[in-house]
């Protein structure tokens, strides 16, 4: 990478917060900035949009690590997070709130580069797989929708199926628009006009 | 759970291996095999079939670390991973093959149940995603699948698309097989009869 990773630590501890910053610098060259206000997180966290969020939490409720792990975005950059202990819900929570990276009792300084790496790596295989079942049940809407305009026209015209996808194609070039986005149109609207 | 949950621990040094079974007796009550050879250790989990693997390796090479994550069955089961130290690239190779939780120097007594927690909970996460992926792509394929059987034989037949559907629901029928069979069927063999 040539650009820096830029981090945000999300610590109300001041000592704690400058001892995470000391580790990290130990480790590689990044450009950190800390959060000690949890109030206000989810906006802060999206307007610096940081290549990592690194939550710190002593002995968390599960409602505030819900939140704190919300907030920071799991689904837009890989976030990891430290407790320093947990029982199975909480853990649970954790990981099915998205985290990346989920520790217990383990903020040490020789420990928080794999950590980061992990946190990347998972994250990126999750994004892939999740923009992969988007694309496919968009793909798989899309088809439907396109069936359904096609046997609009055909039912409405006594059209053929080929007829009914030219008469689409044409439509969606005469208006400057995309196939699906008429066939949509004509799905909303086919109840409306008959 | 009422089910004892099962646990094979994949590691070469017999007293590490017996501190472990110590730490985990602590933590819970499992039902724990020690597997010390790593030849032949993808027949013997999937012949032991466990609820979770967890392979301890003091310095593995890439190619090792990568070895033992596949023959765990990471798609199959949690796998648990953890070594001494890691890179970057080394860190990347375990997460991509699939591993549940990858943890760098922390076989530690108090630290197992949390990791084996995250480890159970990040894998059904992972396993439902794909599970959902592969449905909706199985969807996509079969509703290619039947356009392309109709399509064929309104034009052979000179039938309407609900005739067609309606033809290839009643040959379905008549052999006591899915429509999507025999769809695939015919678009199967279309090429060998025109």
């Amino acid at each position: 990478m040539s650009k820096k990773l830029s981090i945000i630590i999300v610590e109300k501890d001041r000592d704690r917060a400058m001892q995470i910053v000391d580790s990290l610098s130990l480790s590689g060259d990044y450009e950190i900035s800390v959060i000690a206000e949890e109030s206000g997180l989810a906006r802060r966290v999206a307007s610096l949009n940081p290549d990592i969020v690194l939550i710190d939490m002593t002995n968390p409720s599960r409602d505030t690590l819900e939140e704190l792990a919300i907030a920071s975005g799991p689904m837009e950059r890989p976030v990891a997070m430290f407790v320093d202990q947990s029982d199975d819900t909480l853990t649970k929570a954790a990981i099915e709130a998205g985290v990346s990276a989920y520790v217990v009792d383990g903020m040490r300084a020789d420990r928080l580069k794999p950590i980061l790496d992990a946190a990347i790596t998972r994250f990126h295989m999750f994004h892939r797989m999740r923009t992969e079942l988007e694309a496919t049940k968009q793909a798989l809407e899309e088809r439907k929708t396109l069936d359904r305009a096609k046997g609009i026209l055909m039912k409405a015209r006594g059209l053929s199926e080929d007829e009914a996808y030219a008469l689409l194609r044409k439509a969606a070039m005469d208006q400057g628009k995309k196939v699906i986005d008429v066939a949509q149109a004509l799905v909303t609207t086919a109840g409306l006009l008959s």
